[in-house]
């Protein structure tokens, strides 16, 4: 049938058009059916039906549908009824408690990716694939055909190491830390970072401040080259998938485990990764709220690693207070440029940096990694690496943390009674710094001067709020006073600062490689090559 | 805020309105936010925003979300921002594997029913809430949750007898011979049915040619105590938020097993059965392919009885042909009503109605159920009683079978070659029912004239189309001739008329009284009333 195409400014989730019943009855087009749109190229979507908005022989587009079907406001286009997409009967058998066979999900990881699905039917995948419904061998090809969607990178350098935080901790700014340390020891780590969704920060919203974040996948390749690392921001390049099911997701707030884990993975699936360490930050706020959680997370990822052919470890870290005393871009910009400026700084900020730098250091056969990042850290090595990825990524080569000035509207909020720091409520302080206007003012944060254990007197200042206005800092302020988001109480409470990994999960050929060490360090010459792993020069 | 309410023929599901860009603006509402509307009574409803299709101070409302608010075209309505509903954390919950208390489960249903979830929400609940992924006492809480959201009807008299089948088998028209038999024994069996969905003929569109089977609570309680039985059709009145689950599945063709039971169950836990017995058709074109998924179906159903206080009974059942030869309502009612005049028919109609009563029977407490159901049905005791159904629900005094006339427009479709009937295909006969114009058409269907394991000659008629008009046979014909609604092979095939039940599958409670009753035959008196189950008088 062929109709005339008009843009409408409707602002729906999905793909959605709207039609004339008389148009929907000659074409036989009910309710929630789908029609194949067609002009310069095509598109499949839902048909909401309607007499009043639309005359006979027309049909109402939004921009985004516009463009997939290459037509402008008055162009003809061909419509055909589209029946049910034969992926809707995988999605039903999912739901019904079957098992996903690899056809089976790539057909829907297409679907979805055509636009051939609405978001109801992808909620409908999502939700049925959960974690007492589905195996890990369905996960893995769930995580290959999400990485099928985009580019996938070959660095034509094998082994490939990455890190991943599942996130939900403030002020965790260690990736161009630890990027730094392991990418100064000749190792590979193409380290792809996320902009902030709810938080008051993400990785890529600081590293913006001081070099460019935004790579194509060619560049990418040629900076992994040069320089071993990059704090890149990741993009649809990659399992672009992802971000159509998370559009769907988000409204809702899910996000199943195992979806979360083949979203995670099937990013690195696309890099190449060979040799990953995720952290799993476990405590309020976060998504993991108990060890026993953590743990099995990390049992699932490990094992799931070893499906997909990458050697997967985990850490389980501290999320009960913020990373560092910084929480905002210019903020944590300078806590993290410092640490490596200096090679020291907050010990938070340097133990967990140092502990997954170690971490990534040993799974590549190093014997005490921790200590070598340290070292690496300490001997100026890293700030050195730092500066080369920074300028690679057209910034400042001389650039100082002390170029990074904060936002020049402050204002400290006091403690209001003698005592030791009992907890920081990491929900308030996002919600504060958001309120200042973090993370799109870039100058917008909070600054802790106290930590977790810390003693302060009445009257004491307990953090500094920065922003770029005054109204901003009068809503900071107002949000600071109807939250709580320090505690002070007589109970003394020890300082549990540097010891940010409470877990370490090794997988179990990094058990088996331990033991092994641990027999060679008993009996043995003190140099080991360690051929049962993929070995990196070590410099 | 103030809006004008205007009314919009937009055919959408679930309910949506369509608001103004400004006004979304200054209410703060974005894409897929909720706003609640309060005209004569309040609503909720998910917002589409757009700027052409609606100016500034006016809401575009679907006419059943005017019908909710009690508004008019033109009213004014108050319109502000609803929160996501609290029962969307409980839906998070269930999508990553926890377990839902009553609590929880019934702020989800009580928001369904208010129309506060989107269908989108519904479906993450319904595909979250599967077989691998509940356990039945959450089944049983969503069960009761579902029951409250309607009429419950107390009888006044116990036990309460009713029995259900899954469906998926054409033909199947053994309701009211069953309700007449139990019935005619003093035993109470309210029993609603439904119309057609998706087949060529529900109980009640064949019911619906002879008798009435619309029927309000207070109706209903007044024909069971005074027959004993009902041919009612099932309504809004009984867990009517069936219907607007039902109503978000349908399009994507779901029904996950503990949704099922919960839906089957609503109604039973409504109208306070006691004793329940379902029927699970097995085989092709039915939800249940093998033995071993029906077991397993039926101890589920067990289990879950046992949690709700009904005593729960299962039978498989033949589906792999239709039941009897008539398919569309009257010839179907021509049938069944033969069968009860003649006390006779139809081997299979009469094997399934008799083993369908006879459970019933003995589940009431007697003996050798189906000897004494085939007994009732061949002494006229079960006409006679039907004929008082029929009477109370305002049918003819004197009706007889052959009042009732099918469709006239009548071609025989015949066998291309001599041998025996292998196989017939459910699909097609409802296909060509269908065709024919059933179930609308009263009178269109499908006679078979013969059945699996007869020998036919070639030319000889298999099966006759019935429509009510030229058009529609013509159509019939040729669905029938595109199709494959019969298989006439050389293998002799042996006749499986008569032995409708494949296994039945008592409760742990009957087990224990088959036991008990095989003691006392080797033992014990003659006649025994059977005092741990709750017995009814036996006339």
């Amino acid at each position: 049938m062929k109709l005339t195409a008009r843009e409408s400014d409707l602002a729906v989730s999905g793909p959605i058009v709207i039609m004339n019943r008389d148009d929907c009855l000659e074409l036989g087009v009910g309710p929630t059916d789908r029609v194949c749109i067609t002009g310069g190229s095509s598109a499949v979507s839902t048909v909401l039906i309607s007499d009043s908005f639309i005359p006979k022989d027309t049909i109402l587009m939004p921009p985004d549908m516009m463009a997939k079907c290459s037509v402008w406001d008055g162009d003809p286009v061909d419509v055909v009824y589209y029946p049910m997409p034969e992926s809707i009967r995988s999605i039903r058998k999912k739901i019904n408690g079957g098992v996903l066979d690899k056809e089976e999900i790539d057909s829907i990881v297409s679907d979805i990716m055509g636009g051939n699905l609405s978001e109801k039917e992808i909620i409908g995948f999502v939700s049925a694939f959960n974690v007492n419904n589905s195996d890990l061998v369905e996960v893995a090809y769930l995580t290959r055909s999400m990485a099928g969607t985009g580019k996938t990178i070959d660095l034509g350098v094998k082994p490939v190491f990455d890190f991943h935080s599942l996130g939900g901790v403030p002020g965790n700014k260690i990736t161009p830390i630890v990027v730094s340390i392991v990418a100064s020891h000749g190792m590979c780590i193409p380290k792809l970072s996320s902009r902030s969704v709810s938080s008051a920060c993400g990785t890529s919203d600081f590293v913006d401040t001081f070099c460019d974040v935004e790579m194509d996948a060619d560049s990418l390749k040629e900076a992994v080259r040069k320089n071993g690392g990059v704090f890149a921001c990741g993009n649809e390049d990659y399992a672009p998938v992802g971000r159509l099911i998370i559009a769907a997701e988000r409204p809702m707030g899910i996000d199943p485990r195992p979806m979360m884990m083949a979203s995670i993975m099937s990013k690195k699936v696309a890099l190449g990764t060979t040799h990953l360490l995720v952290d799993i930050p476990m405590g309020a706020g976060s998504k993991i709220p108990d060890m026993e959680t953590g743990e099995s997370f990390a049992r699932d990822l490990i094992d799931l690693g070893t499906i997909l052919g990458i050697h997967v470890e985990c850490a389980v870290t501290r999320a009960d207070q913020p990373v560092g005393s910084a929480i905002g871009p210019i903020l944590e910009a300078r806590e993290c440029i410092r640490v490596l400026e200096e090679g020291d700084g907050d010990p938070d900020v340097v133990d967990k940096a140092c502990s997954v730098a170690g971490i990534l250091l040993e799974m590549g056969g190093v014997d005490d990694g921790k200590s070598l990042a340290l070292e690496t850290l300490r001997s100026g090595k890293a700030h050195e690496k730092f500066m080369e990825i920074v300028k690679s990524q057209n910034g400042d080569p001389g650039l100082r943390s002390d170029d990074l000035v904060p936002g020049k509207f402050v204002k400290d909020v006091h403690a209001k009674r003698t005592g030791y720091v009992q907890f920081i409520d990491n929900a308030s302080i996002v919600a504060i710094a958001k309120g200042a206007g973090a993370p799109s003012d870039l100058g917008a944060g909070i600054e802790l001067l106290h930590k977790v254990g810390d003693h302060v007197d009445v009257g004491e200042a307990l953090f500094r709020i920065h922003a770029e206005n005054q109204a901003k800092l009068d809503r900071a302020v107002e949000s600071a006073r109807s939250r709580r988001p320090m505690a002070v109480q007589d109970i003394l409470k020890e300082r549990t600062c540097g010891e940010m990994i409470l877990k370490r999960i090794p997988s179990k050929e990094m058990l088996d490689l331990i033991r092994f060490r641990r027999r060679i360090r008993r009996t043995g010459p003190s140099t080991v090559i360690y051929v049962h792993l993929n070995t990196v020069s070590i410099t």
